[in-house]
């Protein structure tokens, strides 16, 4: 089945904060396709990516970039689609430029930011999962069940304090 | 046609900015409802609503709110529809911490956070109006529109400096 | 003797520092609760451990959360004891996150802020000592008797510079 | 009747702002005293003012203060009574310098500390009415009241968007 | 004379800010040009602009941008020649979220970023008339006047206090 | 010879950053005592050591503390010594929170603060020998020799690059 | 009689802040001289400035700048004599950015921060008496009889709230 | 060939990270020199190096230090030369005092501002490059021929996600 989620990230260091959106993905079902796409290494990659994937089946994008964080907003400015941005955890501030280069779009272009790092890539799977799920309540019902599976384990956690 | 689309927000305070969201979803004529829908003042209207919202056929669900910014993630909690989340510009800390109470979610529950105030609304609605344009080429086509019509502007703007 | 404190946290890895809130409080000979109640993953408990508290017997409720830390606030928001809210540190912004996400809570609805991280857990369990020590004065000596305790080690380990 | 609060604040200019603590427990009839007693300029006043507090009666302090806010956590060390601390909003750090200044509390003497300005004053004043309706069922009962029609107020304003 | 700096800016808003590079270089007869190139709402134009840059004769661009200010380092990925970035003061943040989005570049596409607001459009025009001024001795002697002039101002100043 | 400068420290757990300012006083041959001294766990000694430094011969005070730092500024308004504030770097928001508690005392009681931890330390030793050195000259030689010194130190470092 | 206290600032803009500590100075009868030194628009007058600043019998140096505010510093880097630096409120960044380039100086040459803007201006003027008055009993006097009268307008403002 | 470029740094501490803005110059054959100058410990050769820069050959001048970092600001304020500053993380605050030290310069004195840390000073090298390139077609093109190199290896680092 062709993908319907393209996973991007602005560098190969990215990777290991933005497999937590694959492992969503996977567990979910959602067929998609990863790439390192940079903004200010590759940015005619980028333009192209971002202006054939719509063409492609893709219905959400999911990009995560740190620091100087262009790259989810510069997909955002060049297809139609939603576009997540994944604040990735910067040296030296720690993801606060990374969320503020990502968040603070100007009027017009929207990105769906989430939580800088590893919480937040977890949360783009899973955000990209309740969009697609709004139009496919076979999908929805799977995220649904993820939820409650996690309640259930907050619940027995209680017993162990 | 019923609404695809719930605007809620903390307070009416929030309207003034909220209502940029409203605008565009009127202007690309998406069916939508509004409410006031406090996390802290009515919370259990707050979980009626989340909780019945994917009956109601809505799709998306833009919640804006400041400070201890909890309304998105709360509604979050209790849907399994997408959220975004619209950080209304606070008084003392400017909305900083309307944004980091929004887009800081754990793993498990996303809010799709857009930026600070009213350009934050204004794509709100928009991204609400691209992921439903994604299952619906009709409404794209008028997203893109108005893509189109503001890129004019800006071109033309140019010529006035 | 039945609980006078409850004791809650947003996931078990915030246990590490709220249980130095316990330990104050068994030093302190209060009986107390404790639980893992999540805002976000199990919302339904959260509420209705909150409305249940004061008919328990419950006088003062401690809530620990990190990130976009909503337990605190949301709890306050459906019952009317005091509500202590423990910012636990995140990952990624040190905990600010968590301290403006409790602490700026609008009017209307209180939640008593302490510090970030343990010196704050530490610290919500003596809160909640002295306002029930204002009404029973065994326990205010036992609060004041440690606070002396305290003093003598601060005098005593000046001459060990 | 005998105060069972004290409202206290490092200068007459933050008045304004902790007015709005009075006014609450006015509203709910809860007797209480006011003064302007300054942490720097008049530091043997609230030594004596901190001292004295539990045997006149008192139950509860609120301290407000701006800038290097040194009131609220000094009253603390200087009484086991209960201590909200109001940070005021501050000219050039806008109440960031005030906030931290007074929840940043070391393991030992907690201050109660509730949001930046406005907000927090009159959350002061709810919050010490919700410690001391702990433990008087008709103040609690006055304070729900309270809610009851705040939420009434807001689910009222939704018709005017 | 064929413009050796172009000055570009996100938004005609950002004009009453950046006017004041302009300023500078008309007053060191320096010959520029000038233009709205939005990255967001203009991608292509921002890429054939800054792809076709150098051999229009450009030495040294500046580009000017607020919020998620992504015009600067996304011009410097698509040309060879330096690119000074100012940051525009924004509303909720007050140009701290533009400052990180300019200054936080990956390494390997450097941005030359200026201080927020009007001194940092002004210092942006006197730094590409440094770098021009390296290789020409006469505009070095130019600026040079100006530092010259400008440091008598401050001397006489000194008088009227 | 008798004290001339007063070290305090709010904890023991300090003294790994004040005994940095004692290194400098001692290589300085300034005769100084130093003492913990808690502005919270032991506020009446902090009052006693304050109002009676004056008189015990000091002339400068230096006073450390971490988090809600009160510590200097309560000194200061108890003597009328200069007080030198050493902002201890905190756990969770690295000093900030010392920073903005110890220098953003209200107009009326000054404190002389230095840098966050280490590098503060030092300074305030040095600030300290600066001051004196004022009104001695063979300190204030003294003070000069260790800066030619490490200023060849530094002029060497350079050959090592 | 000659100036004990030079007070210099960045910018004749910097005047307005500045004159508060001039005014103290006039209050307690203390001689002093004022100027305008920019650290980087007249760098050698600065140099020269601090060079002679000990020999001219100057005691205190008091400079207060904003933004990226190196006038405290590099004076103290050029002076034997204490350096007290007023980080001048800055438009963009509200003096945060004029705070950290003053107090956060490197180990070898302290500079004495206090509060940003007015506060920490009346605060220097305040500070430098403070350092004269400890070799100056007379001053010292009158400085104690300010804050006499202080507490005395603080403790009868409390009979006007 | 004589030094086109000056590389300082304020210690032997930041050679760790400016090390990375030689290895970039050694790469592309642009010949320097490096030194230890330190704006608070060394300011008279501060001065002298800055004032002589240009006369010796320098046509850039690469300036790295951490904290206040007020070396890029001073040798800008010195020579006509275009100053590229690097913010040097420093310990407590991770650099943002560093960057806003070197970034916020008054209207009249720019300094070329790059990102904190490693980072920053491999950008500090290209952008060096990137001047120098303007005016030497063979260095513009060994700077392209690296960026078409990196950008490959980023396009090739995709197949091993």
């Amino acid at each position: 089945m062709s993908a319907k989620v393209g996973v991007i990230m602005g560098s190969k260091s990215d990777w290991e904060t933005m497999k937590l959106a694959c492992d969503v993905l996977d567990e979910l079902e959602i067929p998609y396709e990863k790439k390192v796409v940079s903004a200010h290494r590759t940015p005619d990659l980028m333009f192209e990516y971002a202006e054939t994937a719509a063409d492609r089946g893709l219905k959400v994008i999911i990009a995560g970039a740190g620091g100087a964080a262009h790259l989810p907003g510069m997909v955002a400015s060049k297809t139609i689609l939603p576009v997540i941005g994944v604040p990735v955890q910067s040296r030296a501030l720690n993801g606060l430029d990374s969320l503020l280069s990502i968040v603070q779009m100007p009027g017009g272009i929207p990105v769906a930011t989430v939580a800088i790092g590893s919480a937040g890539a977890t949360n783009a799977g899973l955000l990209a999962a309740q969009i697609l799920g709004a139009f496919d309540s076979q999908l929805q019902g799977r995220v649904q069940a993820r939820r409650d599976r996690i309640q259930r384990e907050v619940l027995e956690s209680s017993d162990t304090l």
